[in-house]
Parts: structure tokens; C-alpha cells; sequence
């Protein structure tokens, strides 16, 4: 692997060793791909639309805790900052904690651990979703919030004094070379973060060896029956009444199976808000025409409605690498 | 007033003087209610499930920041643990900000002003609200992030040797005895919050004496063309396609007005959501059974539904004090 311009630039939610990290990593682990932290959403979003990213792994919705509002906001887009962003793929992670502690503590590991550890780190959402292992191990013990688990798996990796341990992931754990020394320690096994990955639509890098890898890699599943999920985001105006059922009609006569509604304010009136649907269908020769014939019918109930693109439905598949389609 | 066993017990969320209190105060200006600060969303519901209070003034949406998800997630009701809550009334309260001073110290008001104040405080998200006038005199001050609007006025009242000043409403200054400096010092003018009043479906105490006068102040304004709101949830089967739009008309089919839709996680199955519907109808002969019939379609596409209430919609109404439907 060489430091060429060629290679693909993709932005993730820092800092390293985030999920957001992990979830680019194994995403683009196919390719060559250099993976560049942003330290916030709208950053990310804004390397994608200047092209100073060929791509950007964005959280969207966890299984636990619901959407993401930060994303759903920037995907407003309510001054036009990101007009030629798009969705182009999706990332299913399931969220796995470990317990990390400062490499060769204990070396005889969980089953020898001898209750010495007097302190904990871990970002503040991360304690109610191991709230079970840590009540009953680690009952009474100091907890510090810190900004993110890779943060905490840091400060373990240079803890030279006290005896602390992280909550974090594995990869937080290789990132930072500190020790595992329990893994899953998770209350829901199922708990998983949902990625959307964007892409610029007039970037020309498309055609690139990496990305053409990646295709390779999607073209490998492609015997497995594939939906497609497309994103629209639109405003009703709310002098009509019927206007939201009457968009929402739209998609089922379309043929387009609804599977997600989110809104945000619009901040343009009170009480108006933008729409995000995504829905889906089966590709046939019959409806591969549908996102396009349903965009055309909004136009007489909504204010304003965007395409965001359509991609490979990835539930279900794989975790190992997402694809992307090239609608 | 007295204080009497008789009297309606209110549960806001606390602390005192926050805006919750004050939408409290507000919706129940007619009476001589016992408002009763409570420190968590869930011990609201709690208080009306278990008949310790009467109503609750709970904050449901925000017009700048949304959907306020801890209420949601309670509406969710995933453990049956609020069976008899109901919704029977909103309140929109005008998020108005001040910068509230100790009394007395500057006694030639905001004209006046030296530029000797050396603290900030409030909550962390009236920082992002007043931005224009924070920045533009109060650049460099330091900030100290508290708890609450109302905690930043408390301290300010007990200030003896700092200069300070909060971010907080009217109210806060009323309660807690500071003075305003300047008023009305946020940015957007429109920042509304929707408050749901809940009540408990099997309570006894609709009778007495205070809510007949609630009453009263809403049959004053009955003159004007009344429209009714319903909330909904349900989870529908995601095995069958198309069963959200299906649901979704169902609403239309009965002249039922979709005006908001909202979705947590069911935590049942990831990637399963529990939809909250509201509704809107000009009450009429013909439409007066439509939520009933509503709901007996929804049997059909949906696992489960339940219906939260009906009560008079508020909004564009005088904000002196809401009134409740009897539905």
C-alpha cells in the first residue's frame, strides 16, 4: 500500500478508534482506502461535498437508541451547504463493549481477575449499556465520563499509577494496544448502529482500481435476492389537509414499501417539518422506473422534496464489508 | 386559597421555575392547583399513573429542537407500566430568555450597563439559543454550564461577591427574586415548546370545583372553530410490505388530518419502531366515531395500538391558558 493521491479518502466521526471508525474500516476493508477523522458531522459532510473526501461513514439510526439527530439535520439541509452529497451504501455494525485494561495488568485474565481495579472510564451513553457486568463486578467503583470509549481506552493505554479500565471496543482496544480483559460485556447482544455512507455525485474518482474492488465484492453477494432503500426528504404544505397522507400514498403507488419515517423542523415556520423516508423495492424491470415516477408525483403535495439516492439494502448480509450500489 | 385535600395536585418536571413549571402555572392559571416539581419525565408519568397527581405538564416537542425523545420513550410504554395515562390537553409556551442579574446591583438597568459582569450561567442548550447577544457584549465572559435555567437564577440570587448573571426566563426571576437586565434576549422569537397535559383515565377527581372553572375558560372561547387532536401509537408487522402505508391511510380514510409522526425503537426486535400518529378533525356529527373506526382498522396491519386521547388543539390560541377536551 503506497501514500498515492490516487487512494480513496474517507471520512468517519472521530476520533480514531471510534465506531464510526471501525464501522469505515471494516466498510472500505476491501480497499486501500485512507480513513480521515472529522470531529463532527457537519465536518464530515462538508469533506464529501468540497471533495476533500471521496466518501463519509455517517451513524444514522442504533437499534436502542433511534435516530441520529445530528445526521437527520445535516440531511435538512436547510441552507443548500451539501446539495451534491448522496447516499450511496449502508453499514450495519453491531455495537460490542469490552472491558480494556492497561496491557499486561492481568495477565491471567477475567477468570483471575482479583477485584483490584478502582476506576472506570467510558462515554457517558456506554454505562446504561453494560449496566449489567458493571453492577455486579464493579459495584461502588469511581466512574468517569469521558468523550468517547476510544478516549477512555487512551487513557487506560498511558495509565502507569492507577488501576483503571475502559469500556470500549476491540478495535478501540488494537487501536490503542491495551488489553481485553472481558469481551461482550454488553445488556443487549443485538445492539447495532446503522451507517449511511455518502459520496459526492459529480466526483470523478468512481472509477478508481479501490473502488472498482468494492463493486467486485458487492457483484460476489449478487446471487442473494437484493433490495434496494431509497432516501427522500420532502416538505408538505400544511394548509392542505390530507398533504402527508397524501405523499405517504405515493410511495405505495409506486410500489415503494415504506420502512422508515423520521422528521426534523423545519425552521422556516413553526410546526412545519421536514420528512425522511426511506422505502424499498425488489429491482425488476417494472418498477426500476418508481423513485423517479414518485418524485415526479410529490411535486404536486410537497413544498420541496430531494432524492438522496439509492443503494443496496444490507440488512441481513454480511457485517464483514458493505457494498454499494450504483444506481 | 387553602390548602386542602380537595385541591388538583400538578406534576411538572423540576426544578422549580424551570419552563416546565411555568407552562404548569400557565395551563392551570384558573385554578388553585398544587404544582408539584418532580425530578425525572418517568416520575411524572409515575405520579399519574399511581394517582399522586392529577395532571402532568410534560414538554413533547420543541419547535426549534423537535421531538423531545424522553417523552416519547415513556408514550412507548414498552413494560405497560402507564396503562391508565391519557392525553388530555397541550400547552405552547414561548421560549423567551433573560439575562437576570442580582437585585439591585445595576440599578440603571441595561442602558446602564458597565461591562462588569464576569459569569455566565445557564443550561447548556440556552447558550446555543441567545448566541447574537452573548456574542456581541458578552464575548471572552466566562461560562459555567448548571443544571438548569432555573438553578443559574438561584445562584445569581445568592451571589454576594461575584459579578454574575443568568440566562433564564421571567419566571426564574419572579421565583427566585433577581432582577432582569435585559429581556427577550433570544435569538429566534418563535422558540416554542408543546407541553402534553396528562391525566389519569380512571380518576375520580374530574368533578371538583377547579376543573369545572378550567372548563369554564375553554367553553369561553368555544365560539371560534374548535379542531381536536389524537395521538396514536402502534407497531406494525414489518414481515408485511406496505403495512406502514396501509396503516397510515387508514387515518385518511376516516378524514382524520395526519399532523405529526414520530418513532422510537420498539426493542422487541432491532429495526422494529413503535410509530406515534397525531391527528386532527373539526368535530361533527359525521366524523365523531372516526377515531374509533379508526382504530378497529388498524387492527389489521398493525401488533398493537393504543389510543392516547383526544383534546383541543392550541395552537394560535391566546397562550393565557390552555383548556382540555372531555373526550
Amino acid at each position: 500500500m503506497n501514500m498515492s493521491l490516487n487512494r480513496l479518502r474517507v471520512a468517519f466521526l472521530g476520533p480514531r478508534a471510534s465506531f464510526s471508525h471501525q464501522a469505515a474500516a471494516e466498510s472500505f476493508g476491501g480497499t486501500s482506502a485512507d480513513l480521515i477523522p472529522h470531529v463532527s458531522f457537519a465536518d464530515a459532510f462538508a469533506a464529501v461535498q468540497q471533495q476533500e473526501a471521496d466518501y463519509a461513514v455517517i451513524p444514522f439510526e442504533n437499534s436502542t437508541n433511534g435516530s441520529v439527530v445530528q445526521t437527520l439535520d445535516l440531511l435538512a439541509d436547510r441552507n443548500d451547504l451539501y446539495k451534491d452529497v448522496t447516499v450511496c451504501g449502508e453499514y450495519y455494525l453491531t455495537v460490542h463493549h469490552c472491558l480494556l485494561v492497561h496491557k499486561g495488568t492481568y495477565p491471567s485474565g477475567w477468570n483471575g481477575y482479583d477485584g483490584s481495579i478502582t476506576k472506570l472510564y467510558t462515554h457517558p451513553q456506554a454505562w446504561g449499556q453494560c449496566e449489567l457486568l458493571l453492577s455486579q463486578y464493579f459495584k461502588g467503583v469511581e466512574r468517569q465520563d469521558v468523550s468517547s470509549t476510544s478516549k477512555a481506552a487512551e487513557i487506560v493505554s498511558k495509565e502507569t499509577e492507577e488501576r483503571g479500565a475502559a469500556v470500549a471496543s476491540r478495535f478501540a482496544a488494537d487501536y490503542h494496544g491495551v488489553d481485553v480483559l472481558k469481551e461482550n460485556i454488553e445488556d443487549r447482544a443485538d445492539n447495532t448502529t446503522r451507517f449511511l455512507i455518502l459520496r459526492n455525485m459529480r466526483a470523478e474518482r468512481v472509477a478508481q482500481p479501490e473502488l472498482e474492488q468494492l463493486n467486485v465484492l458487492g457483484q460476489d453477494r449478487s446471487a442473494a435476492p437484493t433490495t434496494h432503500k431509497t432516501l427522500i426528504s420532502f416538505a408538505i404544505d400544511h394548509s392542505l389537509p390530507g398533504a402527508l397522507a397524501s405523499a405517504l400514498l405515493i410511495f405505495k403507488d409506486h410500489g415503494l414499501n415504506l420502512t422508515s419515517i423520521n422528521t426534523r423542523p423545519s425552521l422556516k415556520r413553526a410546526w412545519q417539518y421536514i420528512f425522511f423516508v426511506e422505502c424499498e423495492r425488489t429491482p425488476s424491470d417494472e418498477n426500476n422506473e418508481a423513485v423517479v415516477r414518485a418524485l415526479n408525483d410529490l411535486q404536486h403535495v410537497t413544498e420541496f422534496r430531494r432524492d438522496w439516492g439509492t443503494w443496496k439494502d444490507r440488512l441481513g448480509a454480511s457485517i464483514d464489508n458493505a457494498d454499494f450500489a450504483m444506481a
